[in-house]
């Protein structure tokens, strides 16, 4: 160790070659001790990776004599180029959609609604308590963007803490939600600035919910475009005869140019390469040869969990990143003070819209099994309370220039962000597994340690996973219509996709049922 | 296209992201257009690429008015770091075992001994030839680097030409002869920087055949032992039972790991990592679940597969790079001189020990079968002609300074060659598969297009895929032993090794027959 830290400071290039080993090194060290605390209640994957992370940090600060503890320079491009694109895309392309779709209402309202009363409530308190704490000079822009910054829920941290298969309904409100209101922070972000903000009138939102719509509808329709053209060329070209490697590689590049014209065009990246996920797994995967579905599921999976953790080892080795804090260490108790400030406006903020919100998406619907219950807004609050990597790297965005800061204001935002980041993370991921087991029932919940493994079999076993259509009902007891007048309203809608779907879309595009069995399947049907 | 031209201009990071867009749409586009083309008998994916690649360039440089033609500025980090790796691990997952290691000796001869000789006279002809030519100013350690650079085969267009099923032997015996050949490289190019080469005695000679020796062992012996880690910690752990993403995860990580270990040695990573793949699909890969197993196979033919068609797509766009142009411009007669003579001494080098060293293997072989014919000694000059990425990336490397330059004689050496690659690409690319079908019989070639396919089911029809024991044999009419002395030596090797594999390895690391069948098994048996 003491030796590769000398040799780290020879040279750039081989400075490099240092870091990337050590961080391949640290990736695999945390597959395996990931692996072997699985059946602990306490951890999970995340909280793992930052520890180790943070414990990295700890040997390169001591070796280096406190110099560095970073072996790269947290960069925003790197974090939204290159490793949130193949976890968004994974959970597009895994998610139940039924249920997913069926909670569309209520996911758009704590999306969209949700996350304004918290940006106001969180830039509210901000500007009030930290203006009279004498931080360092911070503008009204730089206050709404500590709103923006806090009040976006983490969809990477959701995945970790809760479970698709446990609890079905809740994974779907709390990611969704995280899916939803990146559109939601990038409409913030844009209208922070261009518009003029201390006067804000009904033009300006008017102005604000038509741009809103606009990069939804766009977003989502690019998404949907690009799942589509994947799904017909290779229906037309029927890639499998020649080569399984073409298909695989074509769904690849395409969901990840989804993404990448979604940013080129500024709209919200997420939610284009999240529908591109699903569209590609209810048409494109129908179109591929056996090897390659089970290739796409695996492949897909692996690369969204290998980034989530390259993240959270990312976000626990930045944390001690001994430059910010130097400035900062002047006052540390300030800087304390300014975290839990910050945390206690997140706390309200998400209790500000989660309790109401439900209470309005009960009112509209009528059945007690689709009704949110009280426990159920507890963990939907809990859950979506952890701020993860998107909060640092829009930090890093609005408050650094290339990873370095010397402004105290500045340092101090960054250094609570990490300590917000870090303290949510740890505490509440790690109370989210019990809290689940004390408030939801055990009967309800799969035996949690073999999640991964089961929904990964499931999803051969049952070929229609989150296929949208019949014969999955009977899997989500809490969805099932209870009243007629449902049954019929539900079934209609029902209907008139399917048959949409089943006259259009899948006779060109292919899926389940509409695409032939290809002559040179390798795998038994049985398989399959 | 006009319009993100000039979006283009428009700022770094947004360039960034408009490079990037383009840049995966083409690399779709070559998919889909390599896909169209293979049933032709010129064309092969390298060739599509660098077309696609030369046309962009083209638009590119029209659109800017000629100031630009590329997207990214080529650089050896990226080609050596990220997208060789895959490439040359893939080739030793895939590779069959029992082929190659038969063919050892005369790969080693071709590899080392080959390598010499054409470095040796490509370097001597440089000196005596463009010295008189006026071309700038270049001393003796840039006339040995053209040596070096000109004397590497390539082995990820050996890919491309020659195919495995198709022609066994003369694919092991070529793409062996790239691989080994970069531990020679290594030496070599070490060895001009740190020896005084005016003065070449025994000594030196010495020194150098113990640094090769050294080099080639520690860098073997790093794959061998990263591919058992693999194998063991995979068995003891048995990760199966969890989720099959941290095998595959791990399997990725791991071998890559090895990759960049042996970069911080300085060791040959290329052999490295090959080797590791040979291990990992001896061992590790019979340790993991069945759809581990489908995924792996897959997943790294694939980013293989991306990588190639990366590369030469790149090459194809930087190729017009119009600032190395402009240096040459004024003596273009002259640049294409340095061309055709570095062409021809690629042509006279490499016939120079293909021939002499066929002899010399044939004499050691005492069967018929085994010996190397003329028209295959044929093929393999001609196979081998072939520089690619790996010249480029030297190139850039020695004579350019983060790709860049204005000394004359440094421009002149990247403008050829970029032009000794492009041509041999192109047109020996494009000769290759009629050559082979004028000098081997017809019969003995499995039908071209259906040969990836068919190379990737037969990896799951015949479960020992190069395993390199028994039931194998039938397959390789060429390297059946003939004699009953031949035949004894041969089991003799082979029996010994398969008792030390069975007895001591096989039971700590797994291996077909040693992995106890997984009781969570997705799959039903017969898709094994």
């Amino acid at each position: 160790m003491e030796m590769l830290m000398n040799l780290l400071l020879l040279s750039e290039k081989y400075a490099s070659v240092v870091s990337l080993n050590l961080f391949v090194t640290l990736l695999c060290a945390c597959i395996v001790i990931g692996h072997l605390l699985e059946e602990n209640r306490w951890m999970n994957e995340s909280i793992t990776a930052i520890a180790i992370g943070l414990c990295t940090g700890c040997v390169i600060l001591l070796t280096t004599g406190g110099t560095s503890s970073r072996l790269l320079v947290f960069s925003e491009d790197l974090f939204f180029i290159y490793l949130l694109p193949p976890i968004i895309f994974n959970a597009g392309f895994q998610v139940k959609r039924k249920q997913f779709f069926q909670n569309f209402t209520t996911i758009m309202l704590f999306g969209v609604v949700g996350t304004l009363v918290s940006f106001a409530i969180v830039s509210l308190g901000a500007t009030q308590i930290l203006r009279r704490m004498n931080i360092g000079s911070l503008d009204i822009a730089d206050y709404l963007a500590i709103g923006t910054i806090f009040s976006a829920t983490d969809s990477v941290c959701t995945l970790q803490v809760l479970n698709q298969d446990q609890t079905p309904l809740l994974y779907s409100l709390v990611f969704g939600e995280g899916v939803v209101n990146d559109a939601t922070s990038v409409v913030l972000f844009n209208a922070i600035q261009s518009f003029d903000l201390t006067r804000i009138n009904s033009s300006t939102a008017l102005q604000l919910l038509v741009n809103f719509l606009y990069l939804f509808t766009v977003s989502t329709l690019l998404g949907v475009f690009a799942g589509l053209l994947s799904a017909y060329i290779i229906r037309k070209l029927y890639f499998g005869r020649h080569s399984t490697d073409r298909e695989v590689a074509l769904m690849m590049l395409m969901a990840y140019l989804s993404y990448m014209m979604s940013e080129l065009f500024q709209l919200s990246a997420i939610l284009t390469v999240f529908f591109c996920g699903i569209v590609m797994s209810h048409y494109t995967w129908h179109n591929v040869t056996k090897q390659s579905q089970i290739t796409t599921k695996q492949t897909f999976a692996t690369l969204s969990f290998i980034s989530e953790i390259f993240i959270f080892l990312y976000v626990g080795m930045d944390a001690l990143d001994i430059e910010k804090w130097k400035v900062v260490s002047s006052s540390p108790g300030k800087s304390i003070g300014v975290s839990s400030i910050l945390l206690g406006l997140v706390l309200v903020g998400r209790a500000a819209f989660v309790f109401p919100l439900s209470f309005v998406a009960n009112l509209i619907k009528k059945t007690p099994g689709d009704k949110i219950t009280f426990r159920q807004q507890i963990i939907i609050w809990w859950a979506g309370l952890i701020r993860g990597a998107v909060s640092v790297a829009l930090a890093y965005k609005k408050f650094t220039t290339a990873g370095y800061t010397q402004l105290p204001g500045n340092a101090m935002m960054i250094t609570s962000t990490i300590t917000v980041v870090l303290f949510s993370t740890v505490v509440f991921g790690m109370l989210t597994k019990p809290l689940l087991r004390l408030l939801i029932p055990h009967s309800q919940l799969t035996r949690s340690f073999s999640s991964d493994q089961w929904s990964t079999s499931k999803s051969f076993r049952i070929p229609l996973l989150g296929n949208g259509q019949g014969s999955e009902t009977h899997q989500h007891e809490t969805t099932r219509p209870r009243s007629l007048k449902e049954l019929i309203s539900r079934l209609d809608v029902h209907r008139y996709w399917r048959k949409f779907d089943d006259s259009f879309l899948r006779p060109t595009f292919g899926g389940r049922g509409f695409t032939p069995e290809l002559p040179q399947e390798q795998l038994s049907p049985r398989a399959g």
